[in-house]
C-alpha cells in the first residue's frame, strides 16, 4: 500500500507540476472574461462570494501619529477582489517636512489627489524635463506611466492624499532604495552618477536596511 | 498509514491551494500565445485534439415553434475552442410581436445580421441618444460595446437574427431582471426610477423568477 | 486670384477630409508611446507644457449645501491630460435619503473610497446575482467592470466618496434615464418589463428630461 | 498678395504634415474612449448620425447565379461604424466543387457558420498539423488566430456559410496569390517549395493576375 | 484502505480538472502585473531565482558550417523568462544560395538585424504588393505584423541575421510546408493554386516529412 | 481680399484645431487595422511606399573608436514603418571600462544580446532583489518591464550588444540624470536620498547637463 501510495504521490506531483507550468503565464492586467476573479482556494470547493469580497477595511481613516512619510496601499495583493479590474489605490500621509522619495510605478500612471495640507509634487519626462506643481487641498495631480515622481510636504500642516492607480498592481521602484540601497557594485554606480566610490558608499551607508536578525 | 496518507491528503490540499490562488488572474480575452488553447482536463494527460474540437454542432438550424423570444448562444461557455479567439455567435428567433427585452453585453459590441422577417432594433448611448432602425432580412446593425438596446420584431412574420460579438464571452446584464428581477431595496429603487414603492413592486412581482422548488 | 483662393480653399477642405478620416480611430485606452499626449491644438505651434498640464483643480473641497445626489467627474472631458493614463476620477455627495441610481460604467470597474459617512452599495453580476454592503468612512468598495451598481445613503449624515477608475474615459450609463428617459418604444419597454405601456408612460414622464426651450 | 498666400500656402501644408505626423500612429483594434467612432469628414461641420449610421445594408440576401466561390465582406473599409468595436463579417457562397483557397487572416480569428449545404473545412497549426472537419447546414468552425486554413464543397448543392471576425479589420493573405500571384523571385520560390523553376513559372502564370489596360 | 485511497484519488483527479479547466484561458502576452513570471514548477516549493534565470546560453556564436539554413530561436518555450517580456529573438544563418522559405509570424511583427553578408528580402501585404530590399551588413528590416516573407542569400558569402519579435511566442507559419507537406486534400489544393493533382501530388512529394521510423 | 484671406486663415485654424483635438489620443502601441502604418505627410498626395520605407541603414557596423558607453537607437523616432509593430532595437557599444547607468524602460522589457566581448549585467525587482550576471559574447539577457537595470564593461576588450524592445518606443530613463540632472528641488533629494545637501550638490554638478549657448 505504501508503494502504490508512493506511486501515486509521485503521480500528483507530476501532474501538479504539468498543471502549474503552463500557470507561469498567469499574471497580466487585460479585460477578464467573466464578471469578477473568484479565487478557487481548495479543491473546487465552491466559495459563497458575498459584498465582503469587494469590501477593503483596511484603509484606517484616523491615522496614528508619526513623523515619517506613510503609505498605505489597497492593491491586488490586499484586496484580491481587485484582480482584473485594472484599478487601484493608495493612501499618502505627509506629516510636515516629509517627503515621498523619487520612485516610478512600472505598470500605471498615478492620480493623485490632495485631501489634506498642501503638497509640492515634480516628475521628470524622458526627456529630462521637470514638471512641479504646489498643490493645495483639492487638487489632484496626474503622474504619468513608469515616470520618476515625488511628493514632499513643505507646508506646516500635515497632509493627506489618496492616489488612484489605473492596474490592480502598479508596483514601485524607489529610486533612492533600489540603486543605492542594494548591492549593485560600487564602481557602477560611481560611474553611472559621475561620482567618487566613497560618494557611492556614504549613500550605500544611508539607504541599505538593516541586516534582519 | 491512515495518518501518512491524512497528511499526505492535507499537503495536496495546501498544494492544490497554492497552485490555484495565482489561477485567480486566469480569465481574459487577450492575444494567446499559443494557436489555441486546450483544456488540459485531466492529470497530464494529452487530448488529442482534432477538428471536432473546433466543431460546435448545437446551433440547430430548425428551431422548435414557440410564442416566446428565444436566445442559443455559441460563447466560450458552450463551445471551450472559442477560448482565446476574442469572437462568438448568439443566434435570436423572435415570434411576431416579441421582443428582447433592453440589455447591455459588458465586454463585446454585437453585430446582428438578419436571416429572416424584419426587426426593429435600437440603442442609447453615453450621452442618452436614441439611435432606431427597421431592418430586413439581409441587414446588418453593430450595437456598440457596453451600451443599453433592445431588438423588437412588429412584424406578422417569425425573425431570425445571427449576432456576432468580439469577445468569447461577451456576458449580458438584461436591464429588467438585474434591476427589478433580483432583491434590490424598494426605497433605492423608486428613488432610481424617481417613481413610488408599489410602482417599484409591481415591477418587481412580474421580473422576479418564481422560487425553484 | 479669388479663383485661385476657392480652388485653395476646396483643396485644404479635400485636405483635411483626407487627413480627418483615418482621424476615426484615434479614439482608445492604450498604452501610449509618449510619456504622455499633447494636444496639439493650433497649427504646429509649440505649446509650453508645465505642470500646470497635468493639476486638476475643479474639484472643491467644500460642497455647497444641496438636497440631492450630486457627482462631479476628473475624466479624459474635464482634465485632458488623463489621456492615455488609463486613470479617472469623480466625487459623489449624498445628502441624506439620496440615491446615485442604478447605473453601468461601459468602460472601467469602480473603486470607491468613502471619505465621510455611511453608504450602503450594491452591484448584479451577470448571472443576476445582487452583491450588497453597508460602508462606513474608511472603507472601500469595487464595482466591477459593465455591471449595474447603485449607491444608496441610508444614514443621517452626508455621505461623501471618491471613486476611481481605471479608465480615462469609464462612460456612465444610468439605467432609468437611459431606458425610460429616452423615446424608446412605449410596447418594447412594456414588453421588456413585462408591464402595461400606462406603467411605463408613468415612469416616462417622471425620467423623461423637460425640453430645453 | 500673392506672396502672403503663398506663405499661407506653406504655412498650411507644414501645419497639415505637422498635425498628420503623428497621425500615423493611428490604425489600432483598442477598446475606445468614446461610445462608437463618428468620422469627422469635413472641416468639422458636425454630422447628424443616426441609426444608419449602424446599419450596414449591402450584404445582400439573394446571391447572384455563379459558378465561382463568391466572397462579401462588411468590414470598417465597407461599414465604418465598426471601427473601434472589434468585429465584423463576411459571407461566403460556394457553387459546388468550388473552393475558398488556403488563406490566413493576419488579424482575427474566424468563426463560421454554416447557413445552407456542406462544407468541408481544415486548418494547420504551427506545428504543422492538419485538422479538418465535414459541416452540415447549422455547424459552427473556428480558425484559430493566425493560421492557414481553407473550405471546399465537395457537395453537389451550392453551400452558403457566414464568418464573424474578432476584429473589424481581419485582413485576408491568399497563400496562392501572395506567394505566386506577386513577383517573387522565381528561385527563392523554387528554394521554398522544393521544386524547380519551370514549375513555379507555371503555378505563376494560372495565378498571376492579367495586366489591367 | 485501498477504497478510501481510491476515493481520494478520485477526489484528486476531479480536483485537479476542476482547477485545471480555467487553465485554459492562460496563454496570452499581455503586460504581467508582476515584475516576471516564476514558474511554480512543484508543489509551492519557493524556487530560488538568480540571475541565471535571465540569462539564455544556448545561442551559439560560432555556427557548425552547414549547407542549410539554419535557425536558431529564443522565444518562451526555450528562454521561459521571456513569458509575460513581449519579446524573443532568432538567429539565422544563410550559406551562400539558401533561401529562409517564405512563412508568416502569426503573432508578431520581424525586425532583422544583419550581422554579415548580403541577404535579399521581401513581404507581400494583404493587397497582393511585393516590397523587396537588398540588405548589407547593418541594415536592419521589418516585416510588418502576420504578411508572408521570406530571406534570401543571393551573395557568394555566408550571411547572418538577427531578428527580434514583440511577442515572447510570435509562432511560424512556413507555407510551403503547411501547404504542401500536410495532408490537405490533393483537389482543394489544385484548385487553390489553380493548378492539376499531378503538379500537386508533386509538390507534396518534395515538401512531406518522411515518416518518423 | 485681405478680409477674406483673414477669415479664410482663421476658418483655416479652427479647422485644424478641431481635427487635431482628437488627435491626442492617437499614441500608442496597440495591434493596428492596417499591414503597416503609412505617413501621410502631406495634403493627402499618395506616397509611393516601397521596400525602402522597411530599411533602416543608419545603425553602422563599424563604430568610431571612442572612449566612452556609446548607445544608437532604431526606434519608431528614426524609424517610422517601426509604427505599429512593437518591436525595436539599439545598439550598446562599451570600451573597457565603461558602464551604461542604470535606468529603466518605461514601456518594454529589453533583451539584450551579447554580440562582442563580455558584460556584467543587472537589475533589481520591486521587491529590492537584486539580480546579477556576467555574461560572454553569445549570451543572452532579459531585463523585465519598467525595472531598473544597469550594463557594464569590466573587462579589458570592448563589448558590442544589440537589444530588442517589445515596444517601437520603450522610452529611457536615465536614473542619474531624471535625479540629479534636472532642478528638483535638493531638499526634497536630500531627504529621499537620507543625505545631506552638500552631496547632492556634488551629484547635481556631475550630473547637469552644461547650459546651451
Amino acid at each position: 500500500a505504501l508503494t502504490a501510495s508512493m506511486n501515486f504521490y509521485s503521480m500528483v506531483l507530476v501532474a501538479i507540476a504539468l498543471v502549474s507550468a503552463p500557470l507561469a503565464a498567469v499574471a497580466g492586467d487585460p479585460d477578464i472574461l467573466t464578471d469578477f476573479v473568484v479565487p478557487t482556494s481548495l479543491i473546487g470547493i465552491p466559495i459563497n462570494i458575498t459584498g465582503d469580497y469587494f469590501t477593503y477595511t483596511s484603509f484606517r481613516p484616523v491615522p496614528l501619529p508619526t513623523a515619517t512619510f506613510t503609505l498605505s496601499k489597497a492593491s491586488m495583493a490586499e484586496f484580491p477582489a481587485l484582480n482584473g479590474q485594472s484599478v487601484s489605490y493608495a493612501k499618502l500621509r505627509f506629516p510636515p517636512g516629509t517627503v515621498n522619495p523619487t520612485h516610478t510605478h512600472p505598470r500605471a500612471a498615478e492620480l493623485l489627489f490632495l485631501l489634506e495640507g498642501t503638497l509640492s509634487v515634480g516628475f521628470i519626462d524622458t526627456a529630462g524635463k521637470l514638471y512641479t506643481k504646489d498643490l493645495v487641498a483639492g487638487n489632484m495631480f496626474v503622474f504619468p506611466k513608469g515616470l520618476v515622481h515625488y511628493q514632499s510636504n513643505q507646508g506646516s500642516r500635515p497632509a493627506m492624499a489618496l492616489s488612484a492607480f489605473g492596474s490592480a498592481a502598479a508596483g514601485t521602484v524607489s529610486v533612492p532604495v533600489t540603486v543605492f540601497g542594494t548591492e549593485v557594485d560600487d564602481v557602477v554606480l560611481a560611474k553611472s552618477f559621475k561620482t567618487d566610490v566613497p560618494t557611492v558608499q556614504k549613500l550605500k551607508a544611508a539607504l541599505t536596511p538593516p541586516p534582519k536578525k
